[in-house]
């Protein structure tokens, strides 16, 4: 994937984020160590997984076993520090590096699928939203909760206009590849960093409300 | 898939139906456009999706990105326009699409199947119910709701019946395929359409109830 | 896969055992034939169809198809004859099946990664897991039950200390690769089959309690 190393760290940290929050939000229904690790695991990787599988190029991680260590780990840590990582402050941080994974996988996702020309332009951009929300509906299925795709939260949205953004530079401007890399990923983020500071969830006509 | 023009049309209002019952489906529970749209596009194309990974060939929607547009504005559609398709003949009407739907995709999976000799005479049975409800499946586990595998409805059993034939005629009287393709077909359709029709459900010898 | 006549035999031992476990776990909450065949059969050959999708091989019952007759078969026998295999000696007899499933699945699977060189030498592990638990736990989600990641039950713990113990063998001694094979698949054995007989649940420090 090309990665040059500043990207590669700030994936491992994207990885960190993922598998920690996983951990947080499955414990509270209560979870062994052995299912707390699965969870984080799957939740960092189950993503990437599935955007490999459905483009059929071999799963990023059985070449770089690193990205699975650190999940690992992350989780334990997580499991055991379980009351270090609920303080509030440390909390948010984790939500903002979940929030910069999320940003980073989305379009790393969106640029492998452009690479192998996998259903241009839009099947890029699925897979930049499958990639970035993917492991975590799994991990929401395996541990009985409400999937995101069943809240109002605003998750999904700042990826899905991300990717789409960039798609449509990589489909009319690809010498400004790089530099729009950068440009979607940061909209990722600040989009998705102003939900989580402010709270933010979908505008009340975009919702359908649940008949009591 | 050597789709003439006609079973082209009707794989798109299947794919339609599919949609769009799926939004129907899911937002008596509530949800956002978002939520909707990707269960509705899940839905359409989810079972031939799973058909293919499991095949190992390109997924089908990488080279024809129709379905995917297709499944992306029915489900807007249904979104916002929910109360008229909640309208009881409109909803009828889908449901009767819907078996259509069901008819096409899972005589079209069985072929295929059969075409790549993949597990012969079984596997493309299972490949062509697999594709007929597979993409329902996965909707109803990520919306939270109970598969119908655990209902008694009668949604599934036409498909195995018309599969079944349709994989006989090809085993042992393949000169047959195209007017098979077609009966086969048919009987998926008369038999689902029954089941809407007449509210069937499982013979009760046939059912282990609950303990309550 | 290498199979000698001997493993074969036990593997269809595990699938019959998997497949009927599953029945009768669904079935309290109620279910028609077809809903339990499919789960009977899911559970019996879903983890490693999962396993052969994530390497990239011929899922392994596209060329061997008894594997899945034999679940069919299972299921069936298991639904008509419900209250047999409930009596509490037969149960019990079908949990130790199960474990010789569990074992031997795992080892095999760790053997097959460990053959295709699948990301040596962690994957081989989590594949041995995946493959054990995975289709169980995409049954417990068809079927809206809690999975196994969500109890303290021992189930997987077994395996992955046996596929941890093989993948050392096969790193650094693999000249032992047979014997091994057998030992681990003995220590997954015996391991989960003393947490059936004693009731064995995780030690408390390795759970975190629900908040109620």
């Amino acid at each position: 994937m090309d990665d040059i190393p500043f990207n590669y760290l700030l994936g491992l940290a994207g990885t960190v984020a993922f598998a920690v929050t996983a951990v947080l939000a499955v414990s509270s229904k209560g979870i062994d160590i052995f299912g707390a690790t699965v969870l984080g695991v799957i939740t960092a990787i189950g993503g990437g997984t599935l955007r490999d599988i459905i483009i059929d190029v071999p799963v990023f991680w059985s070449s770089d076993l690193a990205y699975i260590w650190v999940a690992i780990a992350a989780s334990l840590v997580a499991f055991f520090a379980q009351n270090l990582f609920l303080r509030k402050e440390i909390y948010k941080l984790m939500l903002y590096l979940d929030a910069l994974g999320v940003a980073l996988f989305a379009v790393q996702a969106t640029q492998k699928a452009w690479h192998y020309e996998f259903g241009l332009p839009l099947a890029p951009v699925i897979l930049g939203v499958l990639t970035a929300i993917g492991g975590g509906l799994i991990r929401d299925v395996l541990a009985g909760r409400k999937t995101l795709l069943m809240s109002s939260e605003i998750y999904a949205i700042p990826v899905l206009l991300g990717c789409s953004v960039y798609a449509v530079v990589l489909n009319y401007a690809p010498e400004y590849m790089q530099i729009s890399a950068a440009i979607c990923g940061l909209i990722i983020f600040l989009f998705r960093a102003a939900a989580i500071r402010w709270n933010l969830s979908m505008p009340d006509m975009l919702v359908i409300h649940a008949k009591q």
